[in-house]
């Protein structure tokens, strides 16, 4: 709906001029100017999916009763705080992976007039979502509950973000640091929580839901962010480069990808040894190497059977679930990315 | 109090061990080893007046009455609360400022394990406040009133630290960028709020206080944590180097300190140029050169008479308080700093 899109962006402009008008601080003329600009360069420059999720989430809810226009700015400013979220993250991230590029673009900190301040305009990003939350939500029932739930979600990511920060930079490259344990904690507290559960519990916030009585939604969730970062890494190394718009570079990277946590628990030793020699390394030839231990895996056949079972299992979890508006919201999430080629 | 110290250290503990067992995250033992040294590095080794001013404070609004043990621990805890957000301010500044050493040891960052993780280690700092409040503090009835707290100050924090960054950072040294009211922003902002404010809120709200009805209790701690910075700026030149344990930099580090844009001000154009070209050189001639200027503009007087016109607008103000209690806090505050000399 690019109709929808467009709603959503001009709420990213009212936000926007609310924050560089905030009683809450004295702006300079250059410090308004700075925070006008590192926000257009950082928070809507993406796909906006997480954010658009959760007007979508609370439409499902409604059981197709039409929104307020009250109601429509609410979930798009949750979907804002979603997308802020998102934009400090990555800001943050690309920071301490030493980054290039980033939607197309240098990152943030790669500007030359930036520089490390973009560590603190990262958390100005973080802070911003309180204040919209503070504007928009102050007197609202659920308002302690959104502060709560972003702030786990939150400490979430930033932990998960830790176990993948000490895991890969930590003293050398070694795959015996790397397990499918490993990898699902990683993937689960780094990305699952804030791109998978955030979004529907925002949305089920604002229908005045408990959260607490939507354990199983989370787990859902959480189960479908886990499923969608292995199709990522699964699509890094299979994925046809012109669809999904990059050429993965996570073997030469060394990163702890499904792709490798599952060769290691399937291969021999003497494969085991090839996989520790080859991985890691930029030489096309060593990349090479990797690739045809992982044909010789058939990692392309394990991924297709974790594929259609993970997609069983969702399905199952979700038709359990006891609210027809609930599984209409799972299944949309679900039917978004199942066999997804990019 | 040697006795009240060690109580709070306790608490610090207690705290930490239950960060290091929180259920939201599932901790490799790795990760909660790296946590927990991150936090024994970061975290306890100041002086502790933030967070122990909290408890001072909320014993004189409790008029002499004895604190229960519930008490003595939940204003402890709000104290350990204002430590970890000055932990990560630290952390992270340090990171931004290029920084070498903090509280007597190498920065953080600098530890070679280490390096940009602690970006990330910043924001679990911040992150662990809330994970404390909503386990002490989730069913008081100003819970809601905390989490507001702590947001609006670690925004004008970051607020202030933005003004710093893009005045100091930006471009070249440009004496023209500073001003008075630039000082009085960025000190206000960056260390008012967070350093005079915020433990005398905290104590209020837990005193069922509505900081609404407080805004000058606010305006006189954050004038107070103006003064505060204003000596600070004064003693890094004039202040004996064996009494406050370091010798200042400022004037070799381009720093908008107080004294320079108190000499920008009363100074004629000759003396303005010399200004220019002396400040921020790391020469001793040029520091000599810009010390003799201070003394040519007398402003050691001028700092002296700032002094006590500062003292006495906050008495007055301290006396119009229709509280006595609260009038005792903030002279307790007062009598801490005035005419300090470290
Ligand atoms: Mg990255
Ligand atoms: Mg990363
Ligand atoms: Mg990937
Ligand atoms: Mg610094
Ligand atoms: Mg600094
Ligand atoms: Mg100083």
């Amino acid at each position: 709906m690019a109709d929808l899109k467009s709603t959503f962006l001009k709420v990213y402009s009212d936000l926007k001029s609310e924050l560089l008008q905030d009683p809450s601080f004295e702006f300079t003329d250059d410090s308004r100017e700075w925070v006008e600009r590192m926000l257009n360069y950082n928070v809507p420059g993406g796909k906006l999916n997480r954010g658009l999720s959760v007007i979508d989430s609370y439409k499902l809810l409604k059981e197709g009763k039409e929104l307020s226009e009250e109601e429509l700015f609410l979930a798009s400013a949750l979907g804002w705080c979603v997308e802020w979220l998102q934009a400090y993250f990555l800001v943050l991230d690309d920071i301490m992976d030493n980054s290039h590029t980033r939607r197309g673009q240098p990152c943030w900190f790669r500007l030359p007039k930036v520089g490390l301040i973009a560590v603190n305009d990262g958390i100005l990003l973080r802070n911003h979502i309180g204040r919209i939350l503070r504007k928009h939500f102050r007197g609202k029932p659920y308002y302690v509950d959104l502060l709560d739930l972003f702030n786990e979600v939150e400490f979430q990511t930033a932990s998960g973000q830790m176990i993948d920060l000490i895991t890969t930079l930590e003293g050398e490259k070694d795959l015996s640091k790397y397990s499918l344990s490993k990898h699902r904690r990683i993937v689960q507290y780094k990305t699952a929580y804030y791109s998978f559960y955030l979004p529907v519990a925002c949305a089920l916030l604002m229908s005045g839901e408990n959260l607490e009585n939507h354990i199983d939604v989370k787990n859902i969730l959480v189960d479908m962010g886990i499923y969608f970062q292995v199709q990522d890494d699964y699509l890094d190394c299979f994925g046809a480069p012109e669809t999904i718009g990059k050429i993965g570079t996570d073997i030469e990277d060394f990163k702890c990808s499904w792709l490798v946590v599952k060769a290691l628990e399937v291969c021999n030793e003497d494969q085991k040894k090839a996989l520790y020699e080859n991985y890691g390394k930029p030489d096309p030839s060593n990349v090479a190497n990797v690739k045809a231990l992982y044909n010789e895996l058939n990692l392309e056949g394990v991924f297709a059977d974790f594929e259609s079972k993970s997609y069983e299992k969702l399905i199952t979890s979700i038709e359990a679930h006891p609210s027809k508006p609930v599984q209409a919201v799972l299944k949309s999430f679900l039917a978004k990315i199942y066999k997804r080629q990019k």
